[in-house]
């Protein structure tokens, strides 16, 4: 009944069901998700994969490629906003798990409101909401707790939770505004399920963002095809040779599903202060606040001789690349996130470009990390120390890192980071403009009109 | 090594490799393949997928939609054709794995070759029979031999292998004719092998046949996607995070990739004489001797009173369902198959119509089936009888079904096949005309004119 359940909830939830903080972390979400689709297009992944789309593309389409003037086809359009949102590592994530909701969704969702138009801002966040929590719920039932050994763990291990989860996430948001009825959406989220896109093993290279594009057209995708009257099973998620069963061993969907509109998923989402891997947050936070101390007490960052971090597991099987060679690679790098988070006080875009990680004095400085896993060491926490050539040591520990759910970006922080990411890309004036325009989604009675006022 | 192996293999080889059985299975494959695409365009799955697609179509491409007088963009010609080409359940079958292997290869190449123009036949079966090798040997190397107990049978079990693999087998049969270098196409398969397609739940559903559109587009645009510079792993088949850890505990990737060239997987490729599930066809041979038998005997098979089939496990495992109601759905019902076989001496498409499904005739012979399974019974085997009002007893041991690697269907055969199967769509003459074009596909000097030529 999971799937039956899952289309019903989604498909009868109105705005008027949301809470006031459920829509404030909602539109936050979106404007999140807007400021690195903007500034995502910049980024080879992005690009790469336009230049290849480009004999496949409606030229005459409505949806926008967002930080660019184009339009096209809905299903293209959600395609490269889904890479550029993700391109940068520097999107959302939920607090139990490491997906990030927001991708796969608004790339879907957006690209179907400018497609279809007429659609208002309520509607839009109403369908938002119902995708993230279709795609959290589901993450959520299948993803361990805690890692253990054997095939189940390498099983969610290896796959790109965001984007497996992220195509039925897709599927329901679209399935909603297109008025698929309940049949239609049990079938669309089946499509959906049995595409089950994104490894492990493209973290690192452009194939990680291709994942959420890939995810959002796919959902989308699911969700036209059901419309148009292709068949699919009722029962997609729960059934014995099913989704569920093919990622996990878990059988809680049911219970989780059960939870649907009492526990939020998206009131658990979280925002990332830098662009890179989060497992490394809790650590350049400390690093940066070593930095400070350092520059208050008139110490010099570049006489540091060893740097030490005490981290979670996670840290090491996720970033542990002493020798990243380009800023991509950086974003994976804990070596890297240190040298450039004692140097400059900062890990922003530009701390994870080719030039910063080729830069010698950044090398010189990874050379001397070493990073520890302690298992009594939370995800969000770290221990983390330096020592100068004179002796001098500065040590930190960061309990909840900046952007973790107990110690969030503000609605403010989540403004000054969209300026500085999307005022670098599309300049400071437009950069305010789209800001005003996504932030204040909910006011719109055609969504279409939110892009085409920044564009202006 | 299993992915660079794979990529330097299928671009090194040339026709001249080919040896004089490999291409005429491969010709026997192409014009089998090009049989089922154009009949299954009359298919609901392919009618309902086209449909969805028409606002993302370009007008102006010069794919054909194979059926129709459409040319669209490659992208969407390759997803359409894929879907019609499995929609009814009668392509080909490796022998010793369920893959159906032309789909996602054919439909992806076709489109690619109509696409890019000037390939000629001697490249365009050259590029077929390294991707048909890829996804086969992937296949054979994560596919038991032996179904286990546990979650390894269960997780080969809940894939729908010929989507899961023919993604990657699309991606190399494009990257070859696209020109793509080694480590690009390493990439194109890395990125093509990080989207698992298809899942065994959707089987008896139009998203079945969909599986095999979306892995040949999915396969197409991995091998675009390379060649326009997206990054991906260089190792995407073989490493920890990657593919064949997640599809499997086998690890014999490196094994099967070292037979390339010299065992020919394409070499094992099985045409279907009936257009349902291949695991019931050796019942269904069986019951269309005790017909022919009948007949001969002046037996009246409506007079039969019970039916049984001793089979292998995965003939009920794949098709236990006694009460199917549309012809999609007798295509997996061992039930249906037994009492059209024994009433009409045949398992055309005609016998998997929603008519034919819901003749009380063929209802009321269905009710008297009982199926058992036998470990003993090989999947090419059965032994059938029935039991007629007067007590006249017929059985047959069928030890090789028809169609199967041991008893295949002729040259002869499939052309007979070829000409009723797409003569019911576009007449006898088309038929006849597309018949030649595509089983002297080898002579072309450029196979974007082979497909114009049945056209016109």
């Amino acid at each position: 009944m999971a799937t039956k359940s899952l289309a019903t909830w989604a498909l009868a939830l109105q705005f008027s069901n949301l809470t006031a903080s459920v829509i404030e972390i909602a539109v936050n979400s979106v404007s999140n998700w807007a400021g690195c689709a903007i500034a995502g297009y910049e980024q080879p992944a992005s690009v790469h994969a336009m230049d290849a789309m480009l004999p496949f593309v409606v030229p005459q389409g409505n949806s926008t490629i967002l930080g660019t003037d184009l339009s096209v086809d809905a299903q293209t359009a959600a395609f490269i906003n889904g890479i550029a949102s993700h391109a940068d590592d520097y999107d959302d994530t939920h607090r139990d798990n490491p997906i990030h909701p927001s991708g796969p969704v608004m790339s879907a969702l957006l690209a179907v409101a400018e497609w279809k138009g007429s659609v208002n801002g309520e509607e839009f966040l109403a369908a938002f909401v119902a995708g993230v929590e279709a795609e959290c719920k589901i993450g959520v039932a299948v993803f361990p707790e805690h890692y253990n050994v054997g095939w189940h763990s390498l099983l969610t291990f290896s796959l790109d939770i965001t984007s497996t989860v992220g195509t039925v996430g897709a599927a329901v948001a679209v399935g909603k505004i297109l008025g698929l009825d309940v049949a239609q959406l049990q079938q669309a989220i089946s499509i959906a399920s049995a595409q089950v896109i994104g490894m492990h093993e493209s973290f690192g290279t452009e194939t990680k963002p291709f994942h959420v594009g890939r995810a959002a057209q796919a959902g989308l995708m699911s969700a036209v095809l059901a419309k148009a009257g292709l068949t699919g099973s009722l029962e997609g998620l729960e059934a014995e040779r099913g989704w569920s069963h093919v990622v996990s061993t878990r059988e809680n969907l049911t219970a989780e599903i059960d939870t649907l509109g009492s526990v939020w998923e998206i009131s658990l989402n979280t925002f990332k202060p830098f662009p890179c891997d989060r497992i490394m947050h809790a650590a350049i936070d400390g690093w940066i606040q070593i930095h400070d101390q350092a520059v208050q007490k008139q110490l010099d960052v570049t006489k540091i001789t060893n740097v030490t971090a005490r981290c979670h597991p996670r840290v090491l099987f996720l970033t542990d690349d002493p020798e990243p060679t380009t800023g991509l690679a950086g974003k994976f790098s804990v070596y890297h996130a240190a040298a450039v988070s004692l140097l400059f006080g900062q890990a922003t875009p530009t701390q994870f470009t080719d030039e910063a990680v080729q830069n010698s004095t950044v090398v010189a400085l990874r050379e001397k990390v070493k990073v520890t896993s302690d298992d009594a060491v939370e995800e969000h926490e770290s221990f983390v120390a330096v020592e100068f050539e004179d002796g001098t040591k500065l040590e930190v520990h960061v309990e909840h890192a900046l952007g973790s759910y107990e110690n969030p970006l503000t609605t403010e922080q989540l403004k000054e980071k969209f300026l500085d990411q999307v005022g670098r890309v599309i300049g400071e004036d437009r950069a305010t403009k789209s800001y005003q325009s996504f932030s204040n989604i909910v006011n719109y009675t055609d969504v279409a009109d939110l892009v085409k006022e920044y564009k202006d």
